[in-house]
């Protein structure tokens, strides 16, 4: 099974498309889709659906795994990242894609084995299950790998996929 | 020319669709596309994108109105809010129409000459400037027209069009 993670983000839209055969994971392709600082916001949002539609139409993912975020900083933050969000789970859904939604607290148990794990010990064990030579940068195409791995975790212990 | 005013959420996604000639207003369209309760977030992003699309080629705006969000309350709430205005600036993004956003104070302002306006007053100059029998609901209806109303306002002040 193909599994696309998503870390959604209006100046950088992390990406990780992973394949799981049984208990195995490999890493298929990852990067970010980003967009110029100072660039309009309608344009950003375009940007950002366009690079998923293609990286969907290319590896053809069978779940999309993106993370449930929790504010409790910015109100604006929350807003800005929701727009990048409805535009990633958007894509998703457009091609009947199921999207799967975890919390960060998921995400941490599932990679490390422990649910308030911090982000280096989650980037490296990220490098570790995929057999990557390094962790991926930025920060949001780890991210996005993590959720991804997440999935395939939780679908993995699904006995029947809803 | 074609202004469609937009109120984004997840569960009622308001839209208006004005004429403006002149100092002329009439209403062109208006209603809400809605989702049910308790359908999946993806499920509710795709009914609301197809719907905008929908009611973009029918109309075809040379505008999109949408009013700029400021939450004091509820984080997720700005989350949720986020991902279906997001989807909303695509879908108008997508068709090269300018989007433009107010902030509620420039809305109330340019509907009823007064930043602090309440609701009902809102409600009542929509009415009024549009000649409607009555006001539209839900209020997100009546929100749309606002914005967009507030649009062409803003649209007869500028020397050249941005």
């Amino acid at each position: 099974m193909i599994i696309l993670g998503i870390d959604p983000g209006t100046a950088i839209c992390g990406y990780g498309v992973i394949r799981c055969e049984g208990n195995r994971l490999s890493a298929v392709a990852f990067g970010a889709v980003t967009t110029e600082a100072g660039t309009p916001m309608p344009e950003r949002l375009v940007t950002i659906a366009n690079g998923l539609d293609q990286i969907i139409a290319m590896y053809q993912p069978e779940r999309v795994a993106i993370e449930e975020l929790f504010f409790n900083r910015n109100v604006t933050t929350a807003l800005t990242v929701g727009q990048a969000r409805g535009v990633a789970i958007l894509s998703a859904a457009r091609c009947n894609i199921p999207v799967r939604e975890y919390t960060p607290g998921q995400v941490k148990q599932a990679v490390t084995g422990y649910g308030r794990a911090d982000k280096k010990q989650v980037q490296e064990m990220v490098r570790m299950l995929l057999a990557l030579p390094a962790v991926p940068k930025p920060d949001d195409v780890a991210d996005a790998l993590a959720v991804a791995i997440c999935c395939a975790h939780s679908l993995a212990g699904e006995a029947v996929w809803r």
